[in-house]
């Protein structure tokens, strides 16, 4: 032993032993720490010596005591940002981003920048070659139908499968409370036009997925703000506040694993809203997207898990965790509005291909699609904390940061003064895009945040963050 | 010889063999005839006896010489109905027709029964296994890129094959003045989107497709019925009238083979159509799904083939030919239109799925597409004469009924007094389904008109319109 480590108690050796396992990256956040009994061992001190250092790591907020489990590595990522934005009852706004927003999205889509910006799944963790073949194998045997409309609710033994998969986040619901879409998106759209006519306001969170601006302008509705927390998700108290005094038609929100945010409701929370709701007669339009990208084994309810007044619109889809190319998305919806959701999708489009929606049909009728999830989870759990980690490790002073319990996107706030919309086009040059923070935001809010998306993560991710912070700290000083 | 035919001279015996054979059925309207000599040697008879006959059976109006090729049976079909509707300018009207509709479209996919109603292509004439085959083929190939968002404006090799077959229609568009969509019906919802805000009334043909109406009530547009005569297509004198006084903000019009009349605008009135069009700075949505399904061999004129000012916005699909479960339509647009609409289709729902799209891009490089068009046209084109013939056979006294050249949904008049909306659930207790005419107006016209479609044609199909047709003159002459 050196003669520094000499003065030092065994216990203290111990901690600075797994100090440096942890500063190192042999261990990383969230991750699992030898056992004390291994630790013991492989040190040769004692059990109580061993128990006596993770106290010490515990004390200084480096590691974590799971009962029942064992020592965990804690987030070293800042704080989280804390609820932002304007708190008062604000007037319904209209949304005007088209031309703003597409430009960003035309970078998403490009191959040769990394994307930081774009929430597209890692290809690598999709099925693709097995869903192909499925679809291949079901268009043979299926023959002439294969190439019938296949009018709303569509599919119905895809329809099937959702209704038994949505028993996990809480909701019981029957095959024919179920409508497939065209992904997500087309869901909220057609939500939105079940709910709400040109001119109505629809309540958002902020920040708030752009998605959810666009099909608020593309409908003419106009968008009320609430200000939402990145942990615990939209302000109840501002809801409140705002819908005694702003009339409005519809909320729209994440209630899992928000984009850009994160943040979640909790169950106390979901069950507030849905009383707030009722007291003004307003329907949920609930985007659940993230919901079955939970890190951990079991995926929140849903809002629509404690709807007793068929209130709840949920939207979903298989693009996050199975396919994105094959746009199968889906409502589920009671008898008060899924009348009306069915002569829209069928006046929008008459219905969505068959043959995408039964290859994912047996996919998941094979059993496939649980384990195939709990791998897609394990990867993004772990690159969601190196990113946020990274973060912290290059960003400017002062920068906070998301650490989103599902999902794969982060958000992060700079220090005030920061511009994310005039740093976007020097990110460009440099060969990676994020989400600039007012693309979040109906009245061009978040100037200084941006979403950054963690799909993947390999040797060349952390250089490019490396740049970028470089690029935020040049620039957010002067 | 038996006694009755002794009298006659020998052409007059020869045109009572041939109009035997015609009145059997062994030839039908617009088929081809034996010819001059083959009838010569058959009866043997000289050649100027023959040619004596089928002059005196031009003469009846039996037959027709066709310079060239020969003879021809003419249509024994009664005439067509004539404009019919108001005349005067009518203000724009709301469009409320969803629950009633949404009945007839929901037995138009039952099995169990006939459907006259339902203008969804033969399932026989379509290359379902071949397209499913391409569709494998091409997943493999493209791997992962099978499982990507494709945004708009979609798949480009599909949009160069569509961009050199748009040439068939004297449109000459490039690759990027194509966008793919969910089918011809999102084509024209996102049209209009492109065009009119919430409010705005919308010039419709009278009758018009019921999906123009659909579209036009989702969006909380208005609309304004202009005469369409089920030969010559919208009046062009209505229009320039309604014009003057009524404030509209879009014209939306099957300009070939419409549906339901089967009418076609000359292109003498294509041209004055976009004058009067220029005149007003106004668009028009030109839905042209059936364009591809003349009965002749070459296709008519899109009128987007002579727009100078990038007023037309072309909407079609391979829906009606190919693929209606791939679910593969298209906007041709100018830069006037094309940025709104890559926005609209974004903001809807991101875009389509991507192997549909390449599937059918095989299916047209490989050049299969015009052998198997021919085919289907010549089907169509022989079952519409049949069922216009069984109509004219089998209907009330009185009743007028279109001669299509494309498509193959054919519009009957039936006496004043037959309503067809009380009649229709009688029609279903037969086995069979009709689109009845009101849902072919806003303003719920046509209630002694129907909509029929002649996909199929068997040995059944006859048998039915007997039913259908003693249905009608025992309700009808009460």
């Amino acid at each position: 032993m050196v003669a520094s480590e000499s003065v030092l108690h065994r216990y203290e050796q111990v901690a600075t032993h797994v100090r440096h396992l942890i500063e190192s990256g042999t261990y990383s956040s969230q991750e699992k720490l030898p056992s004390v009994r291994n630790l013991s061992t492989q040190l040769q001190v004692s059990i109580t010596t061993v128990l006596e250092a993770y106290r010490m790591l515990e004390d200084q907020g480096l590691v974590e005591a799971r009962p029942q489990s064992g020592y965990y590595v804690n987030d070293r990522t800042p704080l989280p940002p804390r609820l932002a934005g304007q708190t008062l009852v604000e007037d319904p706004v209209d949304v005007g981003m088209g031309e703003f927003l597409m430009r960003f999205l035309r970078d998403f889509q490009r191959r040769d920048l990394v994307q930081f910006g774009s929430a597209c799944p890692n290809p690598a963790f999709l099925p693709t070659a097995r869903l192909a073949r499925g679809m291949g194998k079901v268009a043979k045997e299926i023959g002439l139908q294969g190439n019938q409309y296949d009018i709303p609710p569509g599919c119905e033994t895809l329809r099937v499968q959702i209704a038994r998969r949505a028993l996990q986040s809480g909701c019981v619901v029957a095959p024919e409370e179920v409508m497939l879409t065209l992904g997500c998106q087309e869901a909220l759209t057609l939500c939105l036009l079940a709910t709400c006519k040109a001119g109505d306001a629809v309540v958002v969170e902020s920040p708030t997925f752009y998605g959810h601006l666009q099909a608020i302008e593309m409908l003419g509705l106009k968008a009320v703000e609430i200000p939402s927390d990145p942990v615990h998700g939209l302000s109840l108290a501002a809801l409140r506040q705002s819908l005694e005094d702003v009339p409005v038609r519809a909320v729209l929100l994440c209630t899992n694993f928000s984009n850009p945010t994160g943040a979640s409701l909790s169950d106390d929370d979901k069950q507030e809203l849905l009383e707030i709701l009722g007291r003004h007669e307003l329907p949920l339009i609930e985007d659940d997207i993230f919901g079955d990208l939970s890190h951990a084994p079991h995926r929140p309810h849903a809002a629509r898990a404690f709807d007793r007044h068929d209130r709840v619109l949920l939207c979903s889809s298989f693009s996050k965790t199975l396919a994105p190319g094959y746009r199968v998305g889906w409502v589920l919806a009671g008898p008060r509005y899924m009348p009306r959701l069915h002569q829209l999708k069928l006046f929008s489009n008459l219905g969505s291909p068959i043959l995408p929606a039964l290859a994912i049909s047996e996919f998941l009728s094979n059993g496939a699609f649980e384990h195939h999830l709990r791998q897609c989870k394990r990867h993004y759990a772990r690159q969601v904390c190196q990113m946020a980690e990274a973060v912290a490790r290059n960003f400017p002073a002062g920068t906070l940061v998301t650490r989103p319990k599902g999902g794969f996107v982060i958000w992060v706030e700079l220090p005030v003064g920061c511009d994310t919309r005039t740093l976007y086009p020097k990110a460009i040059e440099l060969g990676l895009t994020f989400g600039p923070g007012p693309i979040f935001s109906a009245r061009g809010r978040f100037r200084n945040c941006l979403r950054l998306c963690a799909p993947y993560w390999d040797a060349s991710t952390e250089p490019m963050l490396v740049r970028l912070g470089d690029l935020l700290r040049a620039r957010c000083s002067r």
